[in-house]
């Protein structure tokens, strides 16, 4: 392909403002341009699945968080798969599968610094933005080197149906764990403990959480892997077991809140139970990616890990599909198809 | 002594009713009776220094925390150190020095069990409420254990003239750490910096504590040792160093709280800094107790460790000496000789 010549139009979504609460269609424009030629040390990407997630939400806020926020009028910020069109950058050739930082774009021409060539014979494309991507890793990493689960202990995680959560329980299982999920909805639970083998799932929108948890948890939560914070951050810390771990991963019930946070008013029961909460960031782990991959790879083709993608394709309806997550509409990994 | 005749009078103070808020002196009856004669396997002991600590508004709640509440009707919790007067329990005898949880009493008779004698050759016997007792045991191993602090590294204290956060500060400098400790009150600050040894002390009640404490520690906190919880806590936590490790010990502001505790609203800082929060409860180390009370009798014999005790002597005046504990007005560890 000429640079000058049939150059592709780029659909891209622009951040135009920083997001009071739940982003409105507003925050962003959208914009038709032609893609940039390469310039040297740079590839064009047909971007061809585009990562939705929660964390995205923290990135359009003015304070720095564990990576600096999108800034106003650049191209919103999400990892996506895609396919090489047009390359200047040594060992990346048209033809190329590619996983970056891409944007919420059709075509993104980016340096060659943190793109990495993807395995398209392995597994779909798809897939390296869930299971074998950043959501696989979270749940991978956070639950075994953070919530360090044993034999026999239950674990407990939010967002069960969601893209890290439905990973979470079922790498629990693999490890001889009991699962109890909790999620929204009978639809959700239903699956949760039907098609993913969780041991229970709680459905915090008919049910009360401490009271349910309560029954499925009569030995106390050993590892809580917590993706929403709120209310029910709240009530597994008065359900933990004797030293126990909580694995913050994220608190989606948190992330549109217009006032302050609110903290979670049990964390006295730390001092309790001698349990322990900790952060962590997937990041930290890329030097150990390869083997993550490797395993839920492996647990996949064994057929003991089913992974869930829910693929929308109207790419003008971004905001809308984006909202999806924080709706909780979403089951298994929201990714939109440009 | 016989057990019939001059029995001694046995002055105490009993939960009358569970308080609400800050004690008053209502929650507590103040009754004189014979001491009871010990039965076999029990001891009638002398009190001659109680420990008065934050931790025993937790035991007037109806709720269970690490430990029954104290009953109505009972003796108030305490611990306490004396003389045995009268035994009939295989090992101790009259003239042996003791300490336990004897209570808010003047003559306690206790069964064998969980009384330790003491050696009053070693320290004065108060010092084993102190130092060499509970504060200096949750001093030692929260911060050594939970925190541990590495050489250069920066350790923040809440409660830094207290008679945990003291000691704190002082371990921490002995381990080659910088040590900054948060207190109330310019008198208390100056004596944390000058006497105490603390590369610097914030006074909570004048300064700023999130501007102050950015200014002391430039590189951010690695240990937060936390006696107090609420704002202080917050604070910390805007300003943690990569991996920090924050100690849960106590949230002194949050004891009387009435309405619902206040949560750390920037809990999230785990995530961003890949933070833990970790609670501990100090009798969990009672097996290594020897090895604290060793190293820290050391460190007192070496000048390495400065003690300091605030021994109030009016008896009656027990609810009002407690209270001073809420407010602030002790330095050291605060005891009452009956």
């Amino acid at each position: 392909m000429s640079p000058t010549t049939n150059q592709p139009i780029n659909r891209q979504f622009r951040l135009a403002e920083r997001p009071q609460g739940v982003p409105t269609a507003g925050v962003w424009d959208y914009v038709e341009e032609p893609a940039r030629s390469p310039d040297e040390g740079e590839m064009l990407v047909k971007v061809e699945y585009i990562s939705l997630d929660p964390a995205m939400r923290g990135w359009m806020n003015a304070r720095k968080s564990y990576i600096e926020p999108v800034g106003i009028g650049e191209v919103m910020r999400a990892g996506a798969v895609g396919e090489v069109l047009d390359s200047k950058a040594d060992g990346f050739a048209p033809g190329d599968k590619v996983y970056g930082v891409l944007g919420v774009q059709t075509h993104a021409t980016v340096p060659a610094r943190g793109i990495h060539k993807i395995d398209a014979t392995l597994a779909p494309i798809q897939r390296y933005l869930g299971a074998l991507g950043m959501p696989g890793m979270t749940a991978y990493f956070g639950l075994l080197d953070i919530g360090r689960p044993e034999p026999g202990q239950t674990v407990v995680v939010s967002g069960a149906a969601g893209a890290v959560g439905s990973l979470v329980g079922q790498i629990a299982k693999i490890k001889g764990c009991r699962a109890i999920g909790i999620a929204g909805g009978p639809d959700k639970c239903r699956w949760v403990v039907e098609q993913l083998g969780f041991d229970g799932c709680i459905d915090y929108k008919s049910e009360d959480v401490y009271q349910s948890l309560k029954q499925h948890c009569p030995d106390g939560v050993d590892v809580y892997f917590d993706n929403v914070g709120g209310d029910i951050l709240d009530a597994v810390l008065r359900l933990l077991a004797m030293r126990a771990r909580i694995v913050i991963c994220g608190a989606i019930s948190q992330y549109n809140n217009l006032d302050q946070v609110r903290g979670p008013a049990n964390y006295m029961s730390l001092l309790v139970y001698r349990a322990r909460m900790e952060g962590f960031v997937v990041l930290d782990y890329a030097q150990q990616y390869s083997r993550g991959v490797a395993e839920i790879a492996k647990w996949i083709g064994e057929g003991k890990l089913i992974v869930k993608e829910d693929i929308r394709d109207n790419f003008e309806r971004f905001p809308e599909i984006f909202g999806m997550l924080f709706k909780g509409d979403n089951l298994g990994k929201l990714i939109m198809k440009p």
